[in-house]
């Protein structure tokens, strides 16, 4: 991507609500601090703004990079700019670190006003909906009483239905990307292992680490490296690493043999330097809990019929995390209440992962979609 | 299943091979001792014997009870006894803890010659083909010249189609279950996953945790409940659990929300209970190895060229851990060297642990496949 593209040299704000936050846990947060980035311009009628949701891992980073870290890209630049199939000469452009992140919004991290220590388990845990709520706090500073678009991935896809359920007409389109309206007990299974790798280190202090001065580092890293496997699709891990060695032959030993477990390593150590513990277990909960139809008696449709925005449903045909199924009862539920939907399963060989990179047929599609949405 | 069916009360038996064992990864074994069980009656022209290979957590306990302990029904006994698919009222039924195993022979549990403590993380990396040589002793020992059959699934299916390799003349039938002829990335991927979460609990030790009097338990737990995600299809998971909530309600908190939970759970302390940790890795290791083509360029057909059995290879249609599709790879391989394949695709919903469970169709193709071989 040339450097015209790019929305260039960014950098975060942050806004501090005062106002307490009832949760769905039945906690309550005295007040809180979001951190977010914009890109483009809010037009005079405040109808041309698009809010970008992150999953697990992501941040409000989500395009351009910050002065003094050029090579720290937003985690969707590649979607995101003039130009781009986000197009910021067209839309404003909102990206917002979650409650009870790690990237500077109030979270685990932060200091609890009641004991003048960093929250760390004390932090209670936060939903998708109270993610939303939150975010509708973000769009109420920003001047933003509609949404052209709400857009995410995996949880981020999960936050735009939600948004298009507790605000209905704060909201014209749900882009719903590789995501699913809950997890399946097999989605469940994974997170829990996550969470008992990070919950039995020994360094995890009941989630009082940051007390004791450490990070379940080891912990974190088993968590990031189950997690990194069902981001990938089995046939791309056999494309691009399959049975290569490190070192030419079998070791025989329990350093790294294949090129995979190199692979995996990596991945977990860097995710564990920098990620909260704390955040990744509430996260994974968030994730477990969602499910619209909670309320009722688990029919979709029914939940889905205080919808009125429009629909995008992305799915990719080699995803077995979030399967083209699971998007598909997303819009069948969608269109059992006659809301207009596009949907697109899109052959992709990069598994759940794919809705980060480069496909062209799916930013084709986001392009056209996005194109065609006036502002 | 009536006890008339059941070969009752058994006792396994031990036996030592004083004559050095020369492995894979270069190092020997000095001697070894292997535990077994045998069911049935070896016929006068030793012509009616089957091999039994266990998997990753299996043992030599097949089939029947002790004496002492009438619950612990071998792992196989739904399918090895008196009138079951495989009779021993014709078979003479074999079972072996493999070499490295934790249930009695020689592994990292026992006591070292050379240093009079256990070995620990000293003893040697075996393999598939290790494991072979040593059945080949026990083969030996038994006045076994040619087994009827080799039967296992997963890891024992990988032990059956290795016997049809190294002792072509040796072996009649191969009974390939529920296997693949090499690991995926993936499947390396979740060992790595397992090996890892096992080798950073601060128990582990390197390996010596006997010497210091503790047990891995919180990294064996962590490993078998991953492993146990990859036996369960996401079908099998969605319908024996789901969503289910184990306390009716969501209880914000890190204990268990959902049945699935609890199962992995149990699963995961129960087998940590009993497993050996160094067994565990070892295996897995053994797993990541095996690929009969390492040494043909990866030419399959060609290194199954040797092999002069009949095969039997069966797969099941949910199980994602070794596919259909990996056993289908053993079979065009078989088929172009014009050797006898009976091939199965079992419609069954349990994934990968549907080789251990009562399907009917799969018993009566067993049961079928058995009942014309000739003794």
């Amino acid at each position: 991507m040339s450097p015209e593209n790019s929305v260039g040299v960014v950098a975060p704000r942050r806004v501090c609500f005062i106002e307490p936050l009832q949760l769905t846990s039945g906690a309550a947060l005295p007040g809180f601090e979001l951190v977010f980035e914009t890109y483009g311009m809010l037009n005079a009628q405040c109808s041309n703004a698009v809010l970008v949701c992150h999953a697990l891992s992501g941040s409000h980073h989500v395009a351009g990079h910050y002065a003094d870290d050029p090579e720290n890209l937003g985690w969707w630049d590649n979607l995101v700019g003039p130009g781009k199939a986000l197009d910021t000469r067209k839309f404003f452009v909102v990206g917002v670190n979650n409650l009870g992140g790690c990237y500077g919004s109030t979270g685990p991290l932060s200091i609890n006003p009641e004991t003048a220590k960093r929250y760390g388990a004390d932090f209670p845990l936060v939903t998708v909906e109270d993610w939303v709520a939150a975010q509708a706090r973000l769009a109420d500073h920003l001047g933003i009483v509609t949404w052209a678009a709400v857009i995410g991935g995996s949880l981020g896809g999960m936050q735009a239905l939600e948004w298009s359920l507790q605000f209905p007409e704060r909201i014209r389109h749900a882009m719903v990307i590789a995501s699913a309206p809950k997890l399946s007990a097999q989605n469940i299974a994974f997170n829990e292992v996550a969470r008992q790798a990070i919950i039995s280190d020994p360094d995890f202090h009941g989630g009082y680490y940051a007390d004791h001065g450490v990070v379940p580092t080891s912990g974190l890293r088993l968590a990031r490296m189950v997690g990194h496997i069902t981001y990938l699709s089995d046939s791309q891990m056999g494309e691009k690493f399959g049975r290569r060695l490190r070192h030419g032959e079998h070791k025989f030993s329990y350093d790294v043999d294949f090129e995979i477990e190199s692979y995996l390593r990596y991945q977990g150590n860097k995710f564990a330097s920098f990620f909260d513990a704390n955040t990744y277990l509430m996260t994974t909960k968030a994730l477990d809990y969602f499910d619209p139809a909670y309320h009722f008696d688990g029919n979709l449709a029914a939940a889905l019929a205080r919808a009125k925005a429009s629909f995008l449903v992305a799915s990719f045909s080699t995803d077995w995390r979030f399967s083209p199924a699971r998007s598909r009862e997303i819009v069948f539920a969608l269109l059992h209440n006659r809301l207009r939907v596009v949907y697109a399963e899109i052959d992709c060989g990069a598994g759940h992962d794919s809705f980060l990179l480069d496909d062209e047929h799916y930013h084709a599609l986001l392009r056209a979609y996005l194109e065609n949405i006036a502002v």
